[in-house]
């Protein structure tokens, strides 16, 4: 990148940057990235690197001295690109292929030269209300009832978090003062969530001081879907062993295959039984937003909190969680702390920080206002229909393969599958080795990214679709590259 | 703002904006952003909206079909821009004025462009090794030894979070798998920190599922530090009494006042205790860079762990905390969790998601690596080093006015003090109200911004120094603004 004219400005020793460099070589930057919009395809989308090749190339102390905006920007071009991971290249299809869609991006620009800190209202009306008025926006296109107020957080993890101390807080509001270990007459306090469900439930658990021991892990049906007939017998027994329930977590959207819990079935046991009920929608919520695919949010309006990602399937880019709770005073209550030095004179506002673990917030409403009025609500159902379309269509190609089989029903955009070579009978644990070998070598040829996971203890493939810029011919090209790939394994071409 | 060419452009279905598009509006903004720094001043400091006034002027719903980007940005400037406390207003000397600096601004630029997910190595090698590298060079520059591992949260309050999920893991390692209930035997935890320490070790506790009464606040010295000896007979009967020490959190630049803890003393019973020290230096920790100041890190090297926030007093815009822990692995082994999904082959490389509770972790060091670059090691020294002189200065007014005094020692960039007019003799709750009646009324001149504190139960009026753009001119305007104000207020105008 060329932003020389700057390079022997004399620098104020303190300064910052002059405004006419920063337009300058903020141009060279546009400049820059819109071509890597427009050429994303030509990176190899998984990193070549190796471990430690990029450390080695950079040096190993901070410079004394000040450099210029060229140095620094040819070395980005030259030690970091090589080592990116294509997130925003349209052919990956590994874990969620989130995308920051161009008006993000260009909102993100402005809410680093801003620098709002919305922990109070005071430090920044805009962001505060914004964060407000547009999370309800989002709200309505979910079709949750009013009463959800909305939070943004960093991310699922964040959320899960969140939603389960609101859930402590419902189930033994004491913990806050005096903590878990001091009630002696405190059961154990337990949480539901299938055997799918994601990671962070169970890191959230072990952060509150409940232990892994706390989550109970409700088996699925063969769709990957959490048994309502398994989480009553659960809680059942757990209440007749004195363990009181805490929350049901359910997912719309699973991280493995996009199962979807029957949430109607949940919300009339966490009702009948006053259970939390949370809902991770990290992923999968953005469908429901979509009226042919709504109903993927039955019973959601029952829930007590809900996550969605707009930095997932909503075109936002990193990071931006959207927290809805429908009894979000019971968070505050069981989190909010205002130092003497943080105390302000409004009344009748809202202060973000007592939502929250995180007191410094960025202004990250910005983007998704942006996002949302941009596309508008229409262009986001569009791209979101698009992609659960394709997702069915690379179904169809593995349903009517020999080779291929499919391993997990399609609800949204996700496809789990594996290579069932006609040419050779394997044992289970060749299929695994196969199809482990299988994914190493598509995504060692740079043209596609899958990632991994296991069902039923067993190796999957799987494909998934959110990257805003993925079109039929992508997918196209990750199916040749699947198939031409296994032809070339050479113990097990046909 | 104008960017009409691309108004009436028919946009794909399923596509993204186009590059063109994106390059264009983007340099609109680069000139609004250009324009924005250099004329930031023009600006009132505390947003003048009411409460409500930004939410009002917003549609209640979004829109169906898609805006352009002229008719947001329009919506930006009507709407938002008033609606902003201005965090990079060189007169904004309210908490710690957080700046980004137009380098950083540009790296968040690359950032959101790139949308990395350095949740694994193989997921963005250049974020996960310059996280890394970048790290180890502020780490160097701090003078930590060697053995401090580095990781970049999105605060101060996350980073003392993590600490304390160390220290817990280090003090009760079966917590993770059983929780704290589950042990009978497990005695109550208990956190040491001063009055002062940041709310965000209380929020922690109570998270963490300890509860606030396990948090442990020793009193402090006239100059507002911990009492070491308090702390020890705190830590002794406590033992006594058959609770278990799991943590002592020192502050190196509290909050309210910027004092200094004594490190060397807490170390030393932390040590003979065996207690997990965990050093918060979110804001002030970034002054141990510059030789003249380094002796505020005197002891920090035989912490556990250390805080210090990039996004504070390194110019760089929020978020970025940088975390440092010399027993890394206690905090991987009390935290880390891969699922199937997850599991990658490569060995020995570093997968960041396993030292925090966030999964989605965006690229964070890109921005410390731009400002560390651009500014060189030389170029920040001379930045912090002008504040804490401009603190000194201002501090030095403060001495010799008869009608201010102040209220603690100005080790670092902020300065507590209060009106006491010499023309009236007001009781302390008189002058209470009078300061904060005066506070009000100086921040409503949209001039400049201070906050608050309360110090020994009485308020007290507190200007920060972190802002790059602010030079003595600006803290000559606070001066006289607080002074000319002071004679203004009728009932006390001398």
């Amino acid at each position: 990148m060329n932003t020389s004219s700057f390079k022997d400005v004399e620098r104020s020793p303190s300064r910052d940057m002059d405004p006419a460099e920063f337009q300058e070589t903020g141009e060279t930057l546009l400049q820059w990235i819109a071509r890597y919009f427009r050429e994303s395809e030509q990176y190899p989308v998984l990193a070549r690197t190796l471990p430690g090749e990029i450390r080695k190339a950079l040096p190993t102390a901070a410079p004394d001295a000040g450099d210029t905006m060229q140095a620094i920007l040819e070395d980005f071009e030259r030690i970091l690109v090589p080592g990116l991971t294509h997130w925003n290249h349209p052919r990956f299809f590994g874990y969620f292929p989130i995308t920051g869609s161009a008006p993000g991006v260009l909102a993100e620009l402005l809410t680093a030269a801003l620098n709002q800190q919305a922990m109070l209202w005071r430090t920044s009306p805009a962001a505060t209300e914004l964060e407000e008025v547009v999370l309800d926006w989002l709200r309505q296109l979910l079709q949750l009832p009013q009463g959800f107020e909305g939070v943004i957080h960093d991310g699922g993890s964040s959320s899960n978090l969140h939603a389960l101390i609101a859930a402590r807080a419902a189930a033994a509001p004491e913990v806050r003062t005096i903590g878990i270990v001091a009630r002696s007459d405190l059961p154990p306090l337990r949480i539901y969530c299938s055997e799918q469900t994601h990671s962070s439930v169970e890191k959230a658990a072990i952060v509150l001081g409940l232990g892994q021991r706390a989550v109970c892990k409700i088996s699925v049906d063969e769709a990957f879907r959490m048994s309502p007939e398994a989480l009553l017998k659960a809680i059942r027994a757990d209440k007749a062993a004195g363990i009181q329930p805490m929350a049901v977590v359910a997912t719309v959207g699973t991280t493995s295959t996009s199962s979807i819990d029957p949430v109607p079935e949940i919300a009339d046991i966490c009702e009948a039984e006053r259970i939390w009920l949370h809902v991770d929608g990290s992923y999968g919520g953005a469908a429901a937003i979509v009226p042919r695919h709504a109903h993927i949010f039955a019973g959601v309006a029952r829930a007590d909190s809900v996550v969605v990602n707009p930095h997932k399937w909503l075109f936002t880019p990193l990071d931006a969680s959207a927290f809805f709770c429908r009894r979000m005073d019971v968070l505050r209550a069981g989190l909010a702390l205002t130092s003497d030095y943080l105390e302000t004179r409004e009344t009748g506002v809202k202060n973000l920080m007592d939502t929250g673990v995180a007191l410094a917030r960025r202004f990250r409403a910005l983007k998704l206002w942006t996002v949302m009025r941009y596309y508008g609500a229409q262009g986001l159902r569009e791209r979101i229909t698009e992609h659960i379309r394709l997702a069915q269509e690379f179904a169809s190609w593995i349903d009517a393969s020999a080779d291929f089989q499919r391993l997990a029903p399609v609800p949204l955009s996700v496809v789990c599958f594996r290579a069932v070579p006609t040419a050779r009978a394997l044992s289970p644990d060749g299929l695994d080795e196969l199809n482990s070998d299988l994914l190493e070598r598509v995504n060692a040829s740079g043209e596609v990214f899958l990632s991994h996971t296991r069902l039923n203890g067993r190796y999957a493939l799987r494909l998934a679709i959110c990257n805003i810029r993925t079109t039929e011919a992508h997918i196209a090209t990750a199916w040749r590259v699947l198939r031409e790939t296994l032809a070339r394994i050479p113990a097990y071409a046909s």
